[in-house]
């Protein structure tokens, strides 16, 4: 089985999901800048960070599926899971939205992305164990460092977050923007090791 | 007509329906655990589920048609047949969903899922007509165990759950998991019969 | 400029519209079989009808484009014309919805069909005047008597819709059933006069 | 990194885009024309102009990257920018809708698109950036008239809208109109320098 139809699927669902949550964004009540500036704006901000995560996944299961030859149905259905966990995103943001300050929407936000981050884990297994020791991926990966230290970040945010909910943003948003660096490695070993198909 | 622009419509369809759904969740009327692990979680699960059917369908659909090699008028209806029962899934699992453990909503479920079955049928047949005796999906799909068993399920769980709507739910998510022990047929024929088109 | 990009942008809009009016469904307001046997049936008829106009105009631009070489500017433009009254057709249909038996939005969604099949038509003329007299479409299409035809039971349907509105319903359904019988022209003529691209 | 994925996923957030604001137009409160022909129409010219808008970054997208030729991190983050830009017109569209004469909605959504064009021209930059001195992008574009007016003719439009909205929106109806007339400079281009790739 190709991988043209599992990304262009893929494709579909994660421009619906960053698209989706433009339609849950709180209207202002009024048509004052002030109505605007309120809730909303604290809105705009969540839609703002869930719309890089999305973004982030979505540059880096493109840079993934580049490295990956043929798909099996553990790989099918592992990407399935990653875009379930995914297409929870805006109900999680949307909940953490109604209720401003609140503590458990915000926990849950992270429970959310931590279980995208385990379901990406799992397709990244899922395409070494069908590719064997020369998955290009495993080699292109190295020691994945960005991979490791996410979920252990995740996790000082979730119960952080039961502190103060300050803790859980400010972890959310240093794992948005530990990604948003642009990630090298598969672009320097793919110029490195696979010849141009242009 | 090739079968790639009838692939790519399918594709947004169900990438649609599947995410799709999260905008009928029900959301948590509070920011407590409770107000998350009452009706809401049960709108998971519902979600979960008719995720999993729409994720199967996919898959199955993306192996039928590595399969085809040319689409008729019959089958892009047949196909657009199957699209409408799919494109329902999301109405009867909210309606499900606002009324647990009523009884016509589990019923309709079950009618739902297997109208989408029904017009799974009638797609294979028009793939039959179109492609003769020597039609590489027939000699794939042999006797095609799951797809016969799967109608007499929904038939038990639609029936049943007019005396408990237990036996309705049971009996779907059995069929799911049927479906979710990945279905090697198609991709053992293609291994051994097709040559890679790498 | 290639058409590759112009089909896939309106598979994906047409993907939409054709799902997003299952969103606006009406719900039972219970759970019981009469609850769903009453308007939302009535919902249920008019969202298929216009699943199948959708489907229709898929399926018609599908065969379209592949006599299509090039695209233009006017081509482009001429096909975001049609796929704005298509856009339209989920408001239309639950306008019509939410008002059963009312004259006016019956009307209204025969004007939105007309508008779209007036639309196609300007699209038919982008593409000759693109290609010229030696068109492939021009002479696939022939008489082209279903697309002359469909515009005056539009009108038929309008005028009559203001005496009584199954004056319009019967003539939209009767466009929609002469469309549904496969259209066999294009096919025919692919199949006679291009060598077929596997 | 190629352009094709690229595409296709900005091709799904416009496709959603141009679509989603049509869930969004207000249904007319009853069944006669009356009741149509008030806010409701108003609600259809915003559309059409939010349509036209998307339309034309889809268009304008669609020829910049036919002169692209390889994509890198920077490229693929501006993209996502102008789609996060593209994907508020819903949002500012429906505000400035819901409150048919107020001054701040019409501001903002000045505003809106005002971002979206400096997105335009931040990926843009990081195309010429990309490619170095003999970019074909940078070439095609020449001295990009509409590209430099664009932007001061919202700022005229934003501020004039403080006096009277009226000037806002002829502002922003003008940008469209500029763009709508076909913009050859690419086609052109592409006519002269490339290779057709049939």
């Amino acid at each position: 089985m190709r991988t043209a139809r599992l990304e262009a699927f893929s494709d579909g669902v994660l421009a619906f999901i960053i698209t989706i949550m433009v339609l849950e964004l709180q209207r202002p009540t009024g048509s004052t800048l002030h109505a605007l500036l309120g809730d909303p704006l604290k809105g705009l901000f969540t839609y703002l960070l869930s719309f890089v995560y999305i973004g982030i996944y979505w540059s880096n299961h493109h840079h993934m599926f580049q490295l990956v030859r043929r798909v099996d149905g553990a790989i099918l259905w592992a990407n399935l899971g990653l875009l379930f966990f995914l297409s929870l995103v805006p109900y999680s943001t949307s909940w953490m939205d109604a209720h401003g300050g609140a503590t458990v929407p915000v926990t849950v936000y992270g429970v959310n992305l931590l279980g995208a981050a385990l379901a990406y884990y799992v397709l990244q297994q899922a395409i070494f164990r069908a590719e064997g020791p020369q998955s290009l991926l495993r080699q292109a990966l190295g020691r994945d460092l960005k991979g490791k230290l996410s979920p252990v970040i995740y996790i000082v945010g979730i119960v952080g977050s039961l502190v103060s909910v300050w803790v859980g943003i400010v972890a959310y948003v240093a794992v948005a923007v530990i990604w948003l660096v642009p990630d090298r490695r598969a672009e320097r070993f793919i110029n490195a090791h696979l010849v141009p198909e242009d």
